[in-house]
């Protein structure tokens, strides 16, 4: 406890912080962490426990427990993550099959579990089997004609509504926080913002259940964002079990850019792809010892997904891939309804995507078809190629052939499938149900891509004459794979949507295995960023983050205006000046004022009025507390009271009311710079040492302040007053 | 010109610095660069190109240039690496056959070249035809027997000495600077160290003729490392054709990170490894627009080398793999004579690696067979398993099977090849030639693992109902492949020496093609990272670095003491005060007496001495021009008059000798940290900020500075006291 006696001691701001008032050292909702002092009391921690333990086994115990602590959390992490996604994977793999039908044998097996079991089945048909029945089959007896499609259709589309349905309900009613990808407020989040209750456990288990629903009901959106997302609840979970990391807001981003590795590792089984995402999307402050635990959450998580094995063929995991982000829409009518947007959105999704093959399947199993190359067993509409019956290749390496009347189908089929699909898509984005949007951009480029492909295959092989076949395609060889060219395009695709370039090399070929390709789809990579650049420099993340007006300031855009730290600070000319405490001339009623009159989140001290000159930095919450305490315990603490943040307050008169002495809750080492500075390294100074606020001085007179927010406004300012000089960067 | 008048104006450092003294703004050799200083010369000269653009059609288009020029420069570099790594790879692999015979068709071509030129080959035996003679077949005519054996054994030797002797010469006359790996180095350089001619013409030169010569020579070394060297001096070279680069030191090293990038890349044909390699390992300071440029420069440089295609055969390539570092040993007796040095270990690796065939060929070779499978029809001696008459599987699905008696000779010639090639290598590190280490630690690694690899296929064959086999591996049954453990025990073992982790996976899959082995390699990576770390948490090039002494601040190891910057800045108690500069009270004389007593870079300027408030910082060099420049020019300017860093200068009496002014070459918002400031907090801002010195302050008085040097030593220092804390984080 706290008494006046310790009160004067020279024991540090740690002591005083660490056990009377728990809420001491943390922050409110909304506000954003000062990474510096989160740091300092890390260490503070450390070197207590390091110094403790050289007084006893146990001690010692503790703190190798303590330093091995953040392994063991990144293995909880990895093994949690990697069965949630499995079990998702599971549980859409039955429901989309419901939508259709369902299994005789056990209500519970999937489409394909359901004839994997059966035993009349041949290899040949192995989605045909007595068990499976399709719901026209198991109401009325039909399997074909007209009612049988139309009562099949009916029920796919109402299976879709009621999964739509119950999950805008569940993230209605139980948490809002788990609509959208989620991704823009993890990196948020991760630059040191506090948005409470996004990363709690209720989010998780909703975001798991309905992202369950929603990806069963067919819509157009992906799974692999709110995956993130999950991960991330997950690793805020475990970190609030080791005081560690819970009671260390920085700690605890550590864990969590590890986390976001471990989720798209799952999403897409790409490890080494998630660590990088995590490093070139997600993460604000990453330092090596995080890219190595990254590495081990991501390899674990990736280890358990293989282990549980949703789909008993691993290679199909990997295309069970997408992510999301809310499209640029705030409000539109319908957003004000957002259970009845849901419904509308699922019934024209359902009608539309149920006749044309394209967009019936899920949007996984398109992908990979569109990347297959055509075999000669293949029996896809695609692979409809006019054979040579003279042809005497092997089966695995066939020419360039014409292409017959179901590729000509397809080609129709896809060109509506992709005019729906991009359409869809952005209203589909923004909705209040868990949704990614690496699936459907992937679905969208790969659409674009075989079309091209296949366009061009046709060209070379009808004119392989012309200048630009002639020296690398003879008559009868493979010149051309359109399965490539969808690779391609879902790569760039992607790749303009979220201006990803290293991670998104790493992703495509950790899920295709196609480590040749690595050339086209580097180049693929670099040019969408280009084009995309070209367009505007924001990704979609940073677009959402910015619409939703949180304060991230981003690594990505420099400042290259020519502003002072004068131009920023406030007060600003003609305002009134700053709010500061003086070191040993107010009185405790004074500071009470002073908090009551402002709402700034702290306040410098300086010598006296007149001087100025700047010796610390004390918090609004600490001060709050502190004084309360004072008041309830120190006997003598009155309003009278003077405040003194000296190191040795002066001999008072005997009669004179008790002194307060609040040099312990002082910030001895505020962060400061003069007035010339530039603006270019002070925005560096906030973004590489994640401060909260900075003094400005002059020869060591306080002139003003700025905070983060001064400086992202400032930024928004310069940037709308000059936006061609972002161009030339 | 700068004049009188100019001088007066509100014109700023930049217009100072940019014309009238060309070596203002540049660095002395082994100094440290100050990145804040940098990068905001960098956004002055951007500035003025921006608005200077929107003055003509001219300027416009200057400035869309100067837009481009950082991936004009990736370019070029990626075109020079890919083309030098190519080229490297042709003459290395004829010089190598060279030391064994000559191909009398065209004397140019290597063993290889020169049989699959010839008509009379067939596939079997392509390594022998009548063109390529042996020395012995040449000179004796005679292709076998005991003199035949010695004739070559003696020609290999004599080829070995001859190259190593020309190479350590070139070194030693042309450039020092091309011996060793030269990775600690450019480390140390992009922390913002100056080498001057580290990474000059004459070094790329050199080191370029020379990696060829001792490759050829077959010492155990390798040349990965010494092609991230060559990359970074092709770097150095295009970045001085832009005056972006050349003239911002900076920015050069923006380019240099990339230019790494795209060295890994030709070295192992792994682009995305090469990416990581230099963000993992060599980078200080890496902004996502570098990890883009990186990523291009990569991909053109492993697209050249591909062009090139040195061996016909791509995945070959991928298995020329190697680096180094000289290993800890500073002098020995040998060492003070180099030349001798070298010929004494080319000798000895000459003389014992020639009987042993597995020391005789080619690291890279020899890697390349350790790692492969043994088919049906493999040949090796390390595939002479004994096969089951009856047998009828396919031949690229063998069960294990006992081991023949060419595999235990194999094994007795890899154990002996293990403990030479681990000896060997420990003493050609740090010789006086361009070496590197990856491949000779991945041969050791790939020795080690496929004799366990071996040991355990064959305990599993015998005893396969043992507990540990019985669950997994049934008789008859492929359990264990040898080739696989090879390729984790040489991820482990380079991990081991280097530290890496993510990029050492996505160099060994970039390499070896096995993306299916991701979890295995990741779980090496990561074990052998936390054995090697539980003896010393530096990696080879840290150890390197530290050895050398260069004043390089680790990001990895964190500063958990509790000092303060009180208890770093100088002057400490009882020194002599701080040099200081005033504002308006000292002579030219006085301070040009206070710059020929001290060699500081720069010195405080405060109000006066009495007050000690701090104003702004002066740089030595740009005092000591400024100071040269008046008394030359500038009428009136002499011993006696007063220097004044104020704004406005007072009226001075008509008499009185004419002042300096030099308010302009004042820096105004000098970095400062109060005196309570904690040491990890300051040196967490010297890591990010990229300082060089730091001024210490107490409400506004000055009181120290703290130097980069002053926080190594202070670093040092701690962790010498306490190696314990080291352990627990």
């Amino acid at each position: 406890m706290v008494n006046a006696g310790d009160m004067n001691g020279s024991g540090n701001l740690m002591d005083f912080l660490d056990e009377p008032f728990p809420d001491v050292g943390t922050y409110e909702d909304f506000h954003t962490i000062d990474w510096l002092r989160e740091k300092s009391r890390d260490t503070d921690r450390h070197r207590k426990i390091t110094s403790k333990s050289k007084e006893s086994i146990w001690e010692f115990i503790k703190s190798l427990l303590d330093a091995w602590s953040g392994w063991v959390v990144m293995l909880l992490i990895g093994l949690l993550a990697g069965t949630l996604a499995g079990v998702i994977d599971l549980a859409v793999d039955w429901m989309t099959d419901l939508k259709e039908g369902v299994c005789l044998s056990a209500f519970w097996y999937s489409h394909e579990q359901c004839c994997w079991t059966s035993n009349e089945t041949t290899f040949d048909d192995r989605d045909k089997c007595p068990q499976w029945q399709k719901w026209s089959e198991l109401l009325v007896s039909q399997s074909e004609g007209a009612s049988a499609y139309i009562l099949n259709y009916f029920l796919y589309i109402m299976w879709a509504l009621c999964f739509a349905f119950l999950a805008v309900s569940l993230v209605r009613v139980f948490a809002p926080y788990a609509c959208g990808s989620g991704i823009p407020e993890i990196k948020t989040i991760l630059s040191g913002f506090i948005i409470r209750g996004y990363l709690g456990k209720w989010t998780l288990l909703i975001k798991t259940v309905t992202l369950v629903l929603v990806v069963s009901s067919g819509l157009s959106l992906g799974k692999e964002g709110p995956l993130v997302h999950v991960a991330c609840c997950c690793g805020n979970f475990f970190s609030s079990l080791f005081s560690k990391y819970s009671k260390n807001e920085g700690k605890r981003r550590e864990v969590l850019s590890a986390a976001a590795a471990a989720g798209v590792s799952v999403a897409f089984g790409a490890p080494i792809g998630g660590v990088l995402f995590s490093l070139e999307e997600v993460s604000y402050y990453f330092p090596l010892k995080t890219l190595w635990r990254s590495f081990f959450a991501a390899l674990v998580a990736a280890f358990t997904l293989r282990s549980i094995n949703p789909f008993g063929n691993s290679r199909l995991v990997l295309f069970y891939v997408e992510y999301h982000t809310p499209w640029r829409r705030k409000t539109t009518r319908l957003g004000k309804y957002p259970v009845l947007e849901v419904i509308v959105i699922t019934a024209i999704t359902a009608i539309i995507a149920y006749p044309n093959p394209y967009t019936r399947r899920s949007t996984s199993e398109l992908i990979s078809e569109l990347f297959n190359d055509c075999g000669a067993l293949e029996s896809s509409q695609l692979c409809d190629y006019i054979n040579d019956p003279n042809m005497t290749r092997p089966v695995d390496d066939i020419p360039d052939r014409p292409a017959g009347p179901g590729v000509y189908t397809a080609m129709w089929q896809l060109a509506l499938a992709l005019v729906f699909k991009i359409v869809i898509t952005i209203f589909t984005f923004g909705m209040k149900i868990p949704s990614g949007l690496f699936i459907p951009s992937m679905a969208v480029g790969a659409m674009a891509g075989r079309m091209v492909g296949i366009g061009v295959e046709q060209l070379a092989y009808h004119h392989h004459d012309w200048i630009i076949f002639r020296n690398w395609c003879r008559p009868g060889a493979d010149c051309v794979t359109p399965g490539l060219y969808a690779m391609v395009g879902a790569a760039a695709c992607l790749g303009g949507v979220t201006r990803m370039t290293v991670s998104l090399v790493v992703i495509m070929f950790e899920l295709t295995g196609g480590l040749e390709y690595i050339v086209p789809l580097m180049a693929a990579a670099v040019t969408s960023k280009w084009v995309a650049d070209a367009f505007g420099k924001e990704g979609i993340y940073e677009a959402h983050i910015h619409l939703n007006g949180y304060p991230f300031l981003d690594v990505k855009d420099e400042f290259t205006h020519r502003t002072l730290a004068t131009d920023v600070m406030r007060p600003r000319r003609g305002e009134a000046p700053l709010s500061v405490l003086t070191q040993d001339s107010m009185t405790v009623e004074d500071v009470e004022t002073l908090i009551k009159e402002t709402d700034y989140n702290g306040f410098p001290v300086v010598v006296s009025k007149d001087s100025e000159r700047l010796i610390g930095f004390a918090q609004r919450r600490e001060l709050i507390l502190a004084i309360k305490n004072a008041r309830q315990r120190q006997d003598g603490v009155v309003s009278n009271s003077i405040v003194y943040f000296t190191e040795d307050p002066p001999e008072l008169p005997p009669n004179s009311p008790h002194p307060l002495k609040l040099r312990r809750i002082l910030n001895l080492s505020p962060f400061t710079v003069t007035d010339h500075t530039p603006m270019e390294t002070v925005v560096d100074i906030f973004r590489k040492l994640g401060l909260r606020q900075c003094l400005v001085t002059r020869s060591g007179r306080l002139l003003g302040i700025i905070t983060k927010k001064d400086v992202l406004r400032h930024m928004a300012q310069m940037a709308n007053q000059d936006p061609e000089s972002i161009m030339f960067n």
